[in-house]
Parts: C-alpha cells; structure tokens; sequence
C-alpha cells in the first residue's frame, strides 16, 4: 500500500475517524486513498479556517481528535486562527498538511514556504514526514501528541512523495498517556484553604466542567462556602436543569474583579489564573485581588476529576448534597426584535440535549441568564479570542453528535471570517440552527475604543468599527451557500422561526437584525 | 503625540497612504489615530486575507506599498495565503500587526502567541517595536524593507502601550535603494549567447514585464530571432495592442516543456528558472531542456530595464523596430455560455486600460488568446498559487487606480476563499466588474488527480472535488454583500451584462454558470 493509505488506516485505527479537508495537488493521494478506509469521514470545506475549526468542534464533543487536511503552508495559515482557538481551548487537532515532494522543495515552486515555521505559531509538536516507510509511524506519534495529556494541536507535513510512496504498512495506536491525578500535598493545601473560614473560591476550567466533576465541586462548595467559578470561556461546559450551576469569570475585567473582590483563596483546578483579556492603560493585568493567594488544585496536564474527588474525600464531603440548577424557562418575548429578546427565545425554547456554539458576543450577554435553567446542554465557548469560531465548532459539533441539536449563536461581524461554513453545514445536511445577531457594527470594538481610552474617535476611526455601509443580507448569505433563511421581524417571528428550524432536521439560518447593546 | 500618531504619519510621508484594515482592540489608538493623517486612506476588510491581497493588489499598480493592520497572531494568520502571493511575485507590503501590551505578554491571555514566527513564513523582515520612542524609525525601516529592491514583505509588530505611549514624533523617510544594473559580464555572456545563432529565449519576469523592458526586449528578439517568454504567473503585465507580445510559460509542465523545447540559451531577466508548479511521480522538476544553458541577465536585486537596455546596445539593436501586437478583437459570441465564450465576450468588450485580475484558473485558458489584441491593459495574475488572491487584488488595483476599470476573472471554488472582498468594493463602490466561471467543481484538481497518478478515484475522493451539493449561488453571495449581481444565461446575454457593468461605475458581479473544461 501506499503511504497515504497506511496514513489513514493508521488514523482510523488510533480513532480518528473524522477529516475536515480542503486539499490542493499535492494532497490527492491522501484524497485517492480515502476510499480505502472505510470507517475515514471526509468533510470538505471551502476554506481552511472552517475545516480547522469543525475539528476543533468535532474533538470538543466526541472525547477524540478529528484531523485536517490542508494544502501546504498557505492552507495552513488559513487554518491557522481557528488552531489558535483550540491550542488555547486544549482540544487535540491532528493536521495534515501536505507538501511539495522531497526532491522539489529546492526548486523554490510558487507554492513552496517554510511550513513548519508557521505551523509552530500553533502546535506542540510538529514533524516533516521524510520517508513512507515512517509516515504511519509519524502519524501514530501525532495522535498521541494530540490526545495529550492536555489536548493539544499535532502538525504533521507530508510531502507528496512520502504520500504517494509504495511498501507502506499501517502502525497500531499508541495507548494513550494517562493524566496523573494531584499531588496529596495540593489537595491538602486545598483543603486547609477552604477550611480556613476565609472566602475561597474554586476556579474550574477544561475537564472540571464536566458533568462528574461539576457535581464534586458543588459538594465542596457547600460544605465549605466557597464559591464555584469558571473560565471565561470554557471549551465546554455541561450545564443547565439538574447540574451544578457555575459562574463564569467576565469578559470584562472590571466586572470580573467584582466577582473575585474579597477572596483569599482562589483554587485552580484545570484553569490558568484569570487575567484580562486586553491590556489597558494603567489597569493591572491581574484580576485576583491583593492578598488572594492563588493555588493550583490541579494543572491542565492532570486529573481534575481525581483532584476534585479527593478533595471531597479530604473535606469528608462525600454525603453533601450537590445543590444543582432548578428547571426554569424565560418568558417567551414578545415585541421589538432586540439581543435581549433573541437571548429570551433561545431560553425559552432551547431543546434537552442541544450544544451550543457561543459567538454572540455583545448581544449575548443575556444568553448565560436565559438559559441558566434549560433542560441539560452543553455549551461552547471562544476559547482564543480569534474571531470566526462559532460557525465552523457548529460542523464540528454536528459531525460528532448527528443525533443532537446544534445552535450556533453568532455576532455578525463574526461571522463573516468563516461563513463558508454555511455550505458545509447544506452539503453534510447538518442539524445547526444558525441565529446571527445582526447588530451592523463591531460593537464590541466601539466600546473597546472607549475602554483604551483613545479619545473621542474621529470619522475615518468610527467608520472602522461599521458593518452598516452596506449592510450585510444574511439571509442572501445563506441562501448563496445553500441554507434556507429568513428574517423575523417582531420575537414572536423569532419565536416561531426557532420553533421551525428545531423541529426540522437539517441546517437552518435565521438573522436577528437587532440595536446594538453598546 | 502617542505611538500611533507618529506611525501612520511616518508612514504618509513615506508614501504609504493606504492601509487596509481589520483591527480588534489592540489596534485601537491607531484605529483613533487614522483621522490625525488625513493623507491616510483606511479601507475596511470583514477578513484579513482581503486586507492582504488588497494591498499586494494595490502596490502592483501603485508602484509603492500599502500598509495593512492586522489583529495578532491570528489576524496574521488570516492574511498569510495572501502575503505568500505577494512575497513570491515580490510586491512590497508594509504589515502592521498589533500585540498585547509588552507588560501583558507574560499573561498569556487568550489572544497571546508567537506573532514573529508566523509572520517569518512571509516576510524578510520582521520587528517588534520596543518603544515608543523607536516606533517612528522602526516604520521607516519596514517601509524601506518592503521597498527593497526586490519587494518584499516587511511585517512590524505593535505592542499596544507602545502604540498608545506618549512622546513620539515622525521620522523622514528612508531614501529608496536604487537597484544596481547587472554587471557588464552578464551582458556581453548574454549577447554572445543571443549572436550563437543557437535557439535562445529571453525569459522575462517582475518589472521586465512593463512597457520600457518589453520594448527593449523586443528589440533584442526582433535583432537576434529570439523568442520572448514570460513567467506563468507575473505580478503584472502590461500587454494588448500596440505592445510587444510576450508567450507565458504553461501552468502545465507538460505543456511548459513543449515551449522550451530545443532551446538551447535561456537568459533570464528578474525571472526564475522555470520549474514544475508540483512534481509529479517519475517526471522532472525543472523544465528547461537538457543542454540548455540557464543564465541570469538581471536578478531581481537589479535594474532588469538597464540590463535589457544594455543588451540592445551591445548587439547594436537600437534601431530594430520592435514588433507589436496588431489590433484585434474576437468576435462577439453567440450561443450557450461556455468557458471559452465568456473568455471571447472578455476580448470583445476589454476596455482600454482595463486592469485584470485573473484568478480564472482552467475557466481562463482562452483568455490570453482573446485578449491579446485588446486594448492596451495590465494583467495581474496568482503569483504564488495561494488560491483565493483575485477579488482582494481587484480591491487593491481598484483603490490604486480610482479612474481605471477593474475586471476580476475569478475561478468558482477560489473566489470562496475571500468571499468577503465584495463588500469592500460595495463599500468603497470600486469601479470592478467581477465575472464569476461557475464551473462548480475543483475542476483544476479533478485534472490534478488524473496527473499525479493516484488511480481511479472512488466516490468519496470524487466528492472531494465537486462544488455542486450544494450549487453555490454567487448572485445570492453578491447581493448579501451588497454587490449587484446577474446570472445571464447566454452569451448574448454575458455580452449585454458585460457592457453594463463596465458602463456603470461601482461594483457589479456576472455569475457565469459553465461547463468545466476538463
């Protein structure tokens, strides 16, 4: 067999079913070779930034890497934003990328670039392929990069020789590395803090919000006071009716240091200290107060269930009940389309089992209150700051789970770095409902220009943070790429084009044109 | 004045009066800054890669750079595919590329990551600015870096306290390096070659492909029976009517090497040696014929337009007439709408000094026939295979060159990759005429992945190629980006549309819906 058949046999075998593709000529073995495999999804995108961000999604819901498939240094800097998000998020991505062949890179072709320059900006580990007799060797080794412990974005570059080389035989998977579980000591530490009478608070990022590690925390909390909190934004976090609630830290930093005003203890457990998100002038980056004695439950690299569990044990907390969220719906609205209103309908309707891709930005801050008590979901989060996520998780996602609900909730401007997702989402006949918070402006960036203080903004500087000259037509958008759309007017529209996309399988698109919140 | 100020002030003076944006929040006090410069045009993109390939497109016809200003690490990277293009067609673009505050790196916040590296895929030179004080001089440095000689990608990283520092003042501009003219050695090998009374070919490229050097060129063929060739994908062409006519080397190496057959001199003048644009199993890279000498003329460092004036005056050519391409236009076409009748409607209706953009791929092989005896026009082509360049570089000529027309000839599946740049012509209401070849495929890799060899393609490989489930409908995109758009459905038809996009200003979008062609 060839290396790219051995390459994908290697793949599936390590259980990486799933690859998001948008392959060039020197990736065509790899595409010949994937009638091969069976058990190999192929997902085409008509740009990269779309196939990086479904695998992305598909990892954050099916426990497993996806890999890519994009054509040689350009390909990859397309991907490159959506990497960033999932580098940032821990979430294994496995890309391939594919090269000249060997025997031609010297020639300096149109395409030719340093790769792996590039793809460091993203990944922690990353190889060149040289040989086929290697390359499922190289794969199995990518995986298990990927799969971490933590998760993490595996580059690996295939030149097309190596690819389309013969004698080539497929490698088993490597067993995956372990997290092992905190140190006693830190759990001790943990818990004198917490028994110290002092307010604490527990920090929980990436695993810790997980369902069983979620309801651990809950015990902690209340047998102790301390508060639970979460990261900003959160690769994933099971929430709503019957789990523990968890207050997630704000985007903004002046409300985020309200929320941590007063602690003495603040307990990591898989999250990094919090700090804001932006530099300002003369505000610290720090957020935790003076005098807070940060600790480190669990680090990303170990077991954040065990680490919440012992402290459980170490705290005798064992028979605490967990206070969980109670089932509760907001108000269907009615009247004036507004992001409030939006935020209401997704509450009020929002369906048992749905994961949601959040990248309302301004216009959904009400969501985390409007859906606090919905029936059980999981919710995505913008784990880099690399705008254009929100669409391309949604594939992902629904690649992962076909048998679950999608909502991607999407800010226009957003929007508009991946909305070739729209297609891939009609060709793969994808469950997402798509609602775009249609607000005409980067309103996040006007208020951001106000918070750097740069002055009072000029034209040309407020023209900059405009969507509105012209206005873009969502539903044409989607129309253009094959997703069936529309734009309610009122929220009793809204209310019943949410109904109509839930109920009906498929991809669906609704635009909100809404006020800005800022 | 702050950081910000003396920057954008530095780089007016420097002649840089453009920049194409999308900005986030640590570019805020340049965003505040732009309405303190009013020599300084700001022009919004929705997605980095537009910004990019606006401003390559932009220096090819300005003859100076443009700035972009790009948002971190992932801005970067957004834009990569689109600074690949213009480092290999040596276009000078000046990238301004905003970073967290330099006390806030060590927080790895979200949007943290290693902005030099990614940006070292692209460019030759590359600076983060440490202070404020320095920031005026490291623009002029990155404006003289771009500038080259050749053109290059020159990328300054701006912490945002060093932008928003106070105490800054602009700094004059760097006086540009003068291109040496090749040495005399060169130009007598050269001639002594062009007496052998051997087959020899000028292989022209980079600034040798304007008026001035193609005449001088032309002299030298039409004194020594030369033949004249051109590089397969120049920055820019000038051509058409009244010009000297000059064969592009074949995308095809096939093709390419029946070209350069039987040669046995192969001067080169700011152009590479020809190499295959991929390698294929058990075919050669480089495509010159065995026992041909390869010699350099210019190199791209050098004045090419000396070097070839040099050459006539050694061969005594001064007063050969050069030939020029008669007058001539294709008939207008009739019938259904094919590749090559869109192609002919292009000859019959090019105005004079049209600017095109000509991302049409396997859609466009009959575009140089039936434009050459156009009138006089500039051809811009994809210089380094990174699909996705045409409509941002329609963008850029458009900007550059407000009174001429723009036509954007684009391939169906490479216009999805920067979609986003008809809202900046809606925006900006550029004069471009964009002609969509909706073949809707792959079609150049379905030919690829017969060449490469890689067997009988199954359904999934095929289904990696194929852009029709769904169809996308680019009238639809174009009006959702406020582009008017028809979808003429005969030649005849095209024909009219075609006439009344170029007779009307601002932006129109002509979907062509094709057969492909292979």
């Amino acid at each position: 067999m060839n290396g790219a058949q051995a390459l994908i046999r290697t793949l599936a075998d390590a259980g990486v079913t799933a690859c998001f593709t948008n392959p060039g000529t020197s990736e065509m073995h790899f595409v010949a070779a994937l009638d091969d495999v069976p058990e190999m999804r192929a997902v085409l995108a008509l740009f990269e930034g779309v196939a990086t961000g479904a695998a992305d999604g598909y990892a954050r819901m099916a426990g497993r890497p996806a890999a890519t498939l994009l054509h040689l240094g350009p390909g990859l800097g397309n991907g490159l934003a959506n990497l960033h998000n999932a580098r940032k998020g821990k979430v294994p991505v496995v890309n391939i990328v594919g090269d000249h062949a060997t025997h031609h890179v010297r020639y300096d072709a149109q395409l030719q670039s340093d790769i792996e320059t590039a793809a460091r900006n993203v990944s922690s580990w990353v190889r060149t392929s040289r040989s086929t007799g290697d390359l499922a060797r190289d794969a199995a080794a990518a995986v298990a990069a990927a799969q971490g412990p933590p998760g993490q974005v595996a580059t690996l570059i295939l030149p097309a020789d190596v690819s389309w080389g013969q004698g080539a035989e497929p490698v088993p998977p490597r067993a995956p590395a372990a997290a092992p579980a905190p140190s006693g000591a830190a759990v001790r530490a943990a818990a004198e803090a917490l028994r110290s009478g002092e307010p604490a608070a527990l920090l929980l990022g990436g695993r810790a919000l997980r369902e069983p590690a979620l309801v651990a925390a809950a015990r902690v909390a209340a047998a102790t006071g301390a508060t639970l909190l979460a990261e900003t934004f959160p690769a994933r976090l099971e929430r709503g009716a019957g789990l523990p609630a968890v207050e997630r830290i704000a985007y903004l930093a002046e409300f985020a240091s309200t929320q941590l005003d007063g602690l003495r203890h603040l307990i990591l457990v898989d999250a990094k200290e919090p700090v804001s998100f932006f530099a300002y002038p003369g505000r610290p980056s720090r957020l935790a107060p003076e005098g807070c004695a940060v600790s480190v439950l669990a680090a990303p690299d170990q077991d954040a269930l065990a680490g919440v569990e012992a402290l459980v044990d170490a705290l005798g907390a064992g028979e605490t009940a967990p206070p969980v969220q109670p089932a509760a719906r907001p108000e269907r609205p009615s009247g004036p389309l507004t992001a409030a209103a939006v935020c209401q309908a997704v509450g009020a309707l929002l369906p048992e089992g749905a994961i949601v891709s959040d990248e309302a930005q301004t216009s959904g801050i009400y969501l985390t209150g409007a859906t606090a008590g919905a029936p059980r979901h999981d919710w995505l989060c913008l784990t880099g700051g690399a705008i254009g996520q929100g669409l391309p998780l949604a594939v992902g996602a629904a690649v992962a789970c076909p048998d679950r609900p999608v909502l991607a909730l999407q800010a226009d401007g957003s929007a508009l770095y991946t909305i070739q997702a729209l297609w891939t989402m009609a060709r793969e006949n994808l469950d997402v409902t798509v609602i775009v918070f249609n607000n005409r402006s980067y309103a996040i960036l006007n208020m951001e220009l106000d918070r750097v203080g740069a002055g009072e903004p000029g034209p040309k500087a407020r023209s900059q943070l405009d969507l509105d000259g012209p206005g873009l037509d969502f539903v044409a958008l989607a129309t253009g790429f094959g997703v069936p759309a529309s734009r309610p007017e009122t929220a009793e529209d809204l209310l019943d084009a949410l109904a109509r996309a839930l109920a009906e399988p498929g991809p669906h698109l609704i635009e909100a044109v809404i006020p800005p919140i800022f």
